[in-house]
């Protein structure tokens, strides 16, 4: 396994790692990634999953020509370098028509890259002994937790970065190239171009202090695939010229004019004719319009200049329905609803106005979140698990429409959303969310308890009526149910919004008592009857997966009715959690793990038994990460999630047997899901029972960590990681039934672990309590109101704010109450001392 | 690019050659592929090209236990081992669903391979140290030159054969799994299964002395997905049992039963039911019904034996119409027509009844073919070029229809034909068909002719009217139109036809007349109309490259004529060669090159004007091909021909600047189609000027060996083959406009003039004239109507038969006439010498 890795070093790779695409966009924006060679790849702008999509002709190039004296052309003789600005493509090298013309394959590149990716930021150095000037990228789209609209700008900042070295003055060209890919559809034809709804139109415009391309159609605004894109710069970036449309026509005319220019004089000039072919054109002629944008400076040695471009766009319509993978019959797919960012710009334009003007403290936030986040001493791994997951809020997998309805899918397949309907019970793993944009998940819980939680409290699973679809009738799921109720908990910790726990309350009671009705028809508050649940089958017997959630889902219910002051059903709900809890550990603790309660493993398929189940003790680390303590014998925790440790992590899965899905394997390091150490395995076990997912690795290293089995955790985390290494697979993008999936949105309980921060905003009180052994913390910290750095050393904790207001008059680190002197709102950029 | 390239030594590929594909099947049926990890890949079964096609579930499988008194477990508690007879799957590693069930990627595989493809045959040994018996395939579909049925078989033979080292008996069992692929579309389910159309059904079967699996469907014989396959072993291959469908459901019990029986016991057994899912079964469950085939045999210690699996298959019709990328209202599309290989077979058991009956002689013929083709003195890259292309013919871009009809695409993308019709101007440049299979490029003769050739002589160079749709209307073509009078002479030198010359030879006097008239309006025997051409445009200037395919047509008609006794047709044709051929001399040499003779060459686009034309000299070739001699000043050609090497040949790529399509990059070597080293090119110069076609740099390395340039010849060869390694491309497929590209076919002129061969059926001679410098020659030789080995040494020169009839009474080796004392008919397995 060891070829291509030799570039490899702390991360960083090089342009030989084809798995890696760092994705750029905001939530609910759509994406285009940068790939290791430093190409842009896998656009999925318009508001639909399109790994893979290629937009042809799209790509920067540089021209370094001799400067100052010599520029135009100097005794010396030096002869301009043009080259398009990524590596050179590696092996194997595509077939069919070799690279496409739109690939522009065969125009000179670098030699190499090197790339660190810390999401949400993108550094990428290019390497190539022959380029006379050094050059590297900054890409970014603007992060800034808590603010989910200014994280969700549809737009990609991409700044080149390039430096003079030598001794001489050099003139650098910068061009960025950019088909049109208003009303692109998948179809292709057979020059491999799109084929459009519409007709792009492209056009120069320089107003509003920024100057670019504005790429329009003649789409009806109400059309699924309207839109607007601009390729702008900013204020003095240097020499603007642009080629706003190439040449079109049978053949590829406009690339090899657009090069020659740009290669003969490093700027642009309009095309005096539309095309050469004549009139009239036939009907499969392309309706591929390509721009360009060209920036010229001169550097003197040793000097630097940047080159930015600002890619912005605007496909304000998606379709009033899910049209994914289960339902089949949403009856609005046919009409449109707006994105959220629709409702704030006007079209791509605006938007880059928008950036233009903010952008010095959009990128001042990120990059602030950027070092608080990765400038941490906890461990590397956890840290690219935490981060580089990220990805997912604003990946295709999410989206916001334009009532500020937060919705997502399970992953994003290739080319289509992966199981509509915000799926409670994979979501119910997902923490991230959580602590950056809590508003979001607070729209999602409005969702599930205000619309999909029936008059019997029965939640239907998948919210499909966020588009007007009718009510999805399928099963219960105990652990989606009782995690949305433990997910409002949650919610409230992180915003102290008591509105917003009454405004769910009636529906949350509904729902627990569901819970006891459906699946505790005997009343002894052990769970056991039919249960779906995450692994899309039913269990029949008790389990402790089921059972962990239900007992978690009752304590936050119970603390959730002191707020509003219901205390008959929090006693109620505390003594079923304890009563049943007790019961359920005689039952199911065999003394060294949780197994499930079943007499006969193969009367039903699809079932575990006396199996090491990873998902065991998932309520226990729920309750964790919201500081609900130990719902069980905290020795019988511990033994259990070792055990899932010892028998279910496999340092090597090359004896490992699976006919399911495969998502680590050969001699990867994984953890799967579940085994059979002690015999048992049923002929026919529960589908996914051999498979590794990244999400249960996480919430299973996540408690590991909350239980002091720190070496453990990190065993596991790494080997997730390494996984996902740019080589094997893309490490911004963690795949489970679908790409972007929101089940490794659990990496963040990993940060809430290893830190052991707890907040509550109500209470304006913290508490740290790190792993033994912890020495100085160095972390990210959310409140949901604020955030920013966090340290814990011998001379206290220091709370560094970077973004939000912070209240906190109350602070116990590893048990004992620290003491402030400072007191009322802590702002960004002041920093708030607690001392013992 | 030396990554992954450690494993590679004389053409022997590792498990990371990811690019390589070796096609089975036969001509016009269809294939499927072996990879460079030894699995199956690429099902294109069915009458279209799906590359990339995966049919779920089918793989090959061992299992080896202790055998003899062990057989019941021994008490040395070896344990069996049981694993995927693949190697492990190399990053990078799928995302979207990880490795999607079907693909079996979670079961032990085997650490490596070492594949060596001398097509048709493939041997592949698999490499693993815990593995306690050694393992090979062999795989091919039967090729008998001269013998187009007996090599358009629907059939892969995969033969494991396995040996065991040790100093103890061992049971090995190999199990083969088959989905059925019948009615199988291009569509997936959310498993990625395929959608059907009809519904699957498997059977045992044990007739006609074989046994294996019969794959039916319940659609009617005349749907377009009907067919059937088998999967079947011979007479005594060991204990044969099976498990003709798997359970198959909402889940995959089906892959759980096989895999756990297979592993416990080696054997397999009938499922009691179908599904363990509750009937109704919902609409949308999976159709996909897999079945598995095991064989088990006890070896002795040092013992081996062969596991031979017979894939066989029968897709009987095919849409009556092109369906392709260029027209796009073929009125019979929805209609079918039967394939060739219909007419012969009733079904695939059928096919398997025939192979098991006749498979002996038919792998002989098989390894004899490659043995003559390989076992050469020819430079190892020349055979890798002729027989690696060979696959072409098997290809999805070649058929047979049942009234035994040749047709052909310019290549197959991969989802569909590209460039329908049997374009005469692409397949110009084809040899290989000629040699081994002359009476499908006489049925292509007769299309072209007798179909497409209207009343004026203009033909049309793509061949629509074999399925009854119009002809096709577009400029004519003087390479393609020239290259067909020429192909007619090929085919009567390798079929001594003269019925066939007679047949055709009204259209073919109008074809020649047609050239007079359209393209030399000023009648000096030199064409300077608008040309349209293979670069898919029109040449505006006379050039060399229509010129000489224009002389070497008038030349060959005029053979024509004299063997139909028209003498003064003779005449004329051979005098405005020869006067035209002076005057092009004279009007295009520039004292090097032949250029294109235009006064400004951007007065239109897509000309050359002074640069060097690859293709400057491709009717000179094609003369020397079929023995016409010089059309022009010998000391011109060579010098032209050096030209092209020596300014179109770039050992690098690294500053070659092509915005076309890309086959050739980086620091990879080619030959670009054109290049202007004296200056001159035109701004926007014919589209693949700066491309790098495999087509061509055979057409140019063959010309520069029958020219004496060979190491220049062997150095444009050597540089193809390298950029077809396995790693970078596969070295079954060279693409141009689609994979399996028809002008890949040219590569065998290399060993016509490598070998320096000639025949005439007709005048029972041979001459032999191989490059200057070569001593013994040892080489696959051809006649049209016998096939062999043929050695020349000091004592004379041998023609070994191993297919068809030779009748040869004349030789004639560097000039001088040799003798023989045989006459007569000179049967396979006998050998004609000649002696000085």
């Amino acid at each position: 396994m060891a070829t291509g890795l030799s570039g490899r070093q702390d991360g960083v790779l090089d342009a030989s790692a084809s798995a890696a695409a760092f994705p750029l966009g905001g939530i609910g924006t759509g994406n285009v990634s940068v790939g290791a060679r430093g190409e842009l790849r896998d656009w999925e702008l318009a508001n639909r999953p399109a790994k893979g999509a290629k937009n042809p002709f799209s790509f920067f190039a540089i021209r370094v020509a001799p400067g100052g004296p010599d520029a135009a052309g100097g005794p010396d003789g030096a002869v301009p370098v043009t080259c398009v600005l990524e590596a050179r493509h590696r092996p194997p090298h595509e077939a069919d028509q070799g690279y496409y013309a739109g690939d522009v394959a065969g125009l000179p590149r670098l030699a190499d890259t090197r790339l660190r990716g810390r999401y949400p930021l993108l550094e990428l150095d290019f390497v190539d002994a022959d380029l006379p000037v050094d050059v590297s990228l900054t890409a970014f789209t603007p992060f800034v937790p808590l603010d989910e609209d200014d994280s969700g700008i549809p737009c990609a900042v991409l700044r080149y970065r390039v430096h003079n070295p030598g001794a001489a003055a050099v003139r650098v060209s910068v061009a960025g190239s950019l088909a049109n890919p208003v009303g692109a559809g998948p179809g292709r034809d057979v020059f491999h171009f799109p084929e459009y709804a519409g007709r792009p139109r492209n056009e120069w415009r320089a107003a509003d202090g920024i100057s670019g391309l504005f790429l329009t159609s003649d789409l009806p605004a109400d059309h699924l695939r309207s839109g607007t894109v601009a390729l702008t710069t900013g204020r003095s970036p240097g020499r603007v010229t642009a080629k706003p449309t190439w040449l079109y026509g049978a053949w590829q005319d406009g690339v090899q004019r657009f090069w020659d220019e740009f290669r003969d004089t490093g700027s642009l000039t309009p095309e005096p004719v539309a095309s050469l072919d004549p009139e009239p054109h036939p009907h499969w002629m392309t309706r591929l319009r390509v721009g360009s944008l060209a920036v010229e400076a001169d550097l003197a040695p040793g000097a630097s200049h940047d080159f930015e471009f600002r890619l912005t766009w605007h496909f304000p319509n998606r379709p009033c329905g899910w049209g994914g993978n289960i339902v089949h019959d949403d009856p609005y797919l046919d009409e449109v609803v707006r994105n959220a960012y629709a409702t704030r710009y006007d079209d791509a334009w605006a938007v880059a106005v928008d950036l233009d003007r903010r952008r010095d403290p959009l990128e001042s936030a990120t990059r602030a979140f950027t070092t608080a986040l990765y400038d941490s001493t906890l461990p590397g791994p956890v840290l690219d698990a935490v981060g580089s997951n990220l990805a997912v809020i604003r990946s295709t997998t999410c989206f916001r429409l334009a009532d500020g309805t937060f919705a997502a899918w399970e992953g994003s397949f290739d080319q289509v959303g992966s199981c509509e309907g915000t799926c409670t019970h994979v979501w119910t793993y997902a923490q991230s969310l959580a602590w950056l944009f809590p508003a979001l998940e607070r729209s999602a819980r409005r969702t599930e308890l205000l619309v999909e939680t029936r008059a019997d409290g029965r939640m239907n699973f998948r919210a499909n009526q966020v588009f007007g679809s009718p009510a999805w009738d399928f099963h219960p799921v105990v652990d989606g149910q009782l995690g949305t109720v433990l997910r409002v908990y949650r919610e409230w910790l992180l915003s102290g919004d008591d509105g917003f726990v009454h405004e769910v309350w009636p529906a949350l009671v509904r729902a627990v008592e569901f819970a006891f009705a459906r699946w505790d028809a005997d009343g002894d508050n052990v769970l056991d009857g039919m249960q779906h649940n995450t692994y899309d089958i039913e269990f029949v017997g008790a389990d402790s997966r089921a059972g962990s959630i239900f007992y978690a889902g009752l304590l936050a219910a119970a603390e959730l009715a002191d707020r509003v002051g219901d205390t008959g059903l929090a006693a109620r709900w505390r003594e079923a959690a304890a009563v049943g809890g007790e019961r359920m550990d005689r039952l199911l603790f065999n003394g060294e793990y949780y197994q499930q309660h079943l007499a006969d493993v193969d009367a039903v398929r699809y079932q575990f038994g006396t199996g090491v189940l990873s998902d065991q003790m998932l309520g226990q680390l729920l309750a964790h990460v919201v500081g609900l303590g130990h719902l069980f014998p905290p020795e019988h925790v511990r033994s259990a999630v070792r055990a899932v440790h010892t028998y279910n992590f496999r340092p090597s899965l090359l004896a490992h047997e699976s006919v399911q899905r495969t998502y680590a394997l050969g001699d990867e390091a994984g953890l799967v899901l579940c085994s059979w150490p002690r015999g048992g395995r049923p002929r026919i076990p529960f589908v996914y029972a051999d498979e590794v997912w990244t999400g249960i690795e996480y919430q299973v290293a996540a408690h590991l960590a909350f239980e002091g089995l720190v070496d453990e955790a990190l065993e596991i985390v790494t080997a997730t990681r390494a996984r996902h290494d740019g080589y094997r697979r893309s490490p911004w993008n963690e795949a489970e039934c679908g790409n972007h999936y929101a089940r490794s949105l659990a990496s963040w309980a990993l940060l809430l672990a290893w830190s052991g921060v707890r907040t509550n905003v109500a209470d304006r009180s913290i508490a740290v309590d790190p792993p033994a052994g912890t020495q100085a913390l160095r972390s990210f910290f959310s409140t949901g109101t604020a955030w920013g750095r966090l340290d814990l050393d011998d001379d206290g904790l220091r709370l560094h704010v970077d973004g939000g207001v912070l209240h906190l008059d109350h602070a116990v680190v590893r048990g004992a109450v620290l003491t402030t002197t400072r007191s009322g709102a802590v702002r960004p950029g002041q920093t708030l001392t607690f001392t013992p």
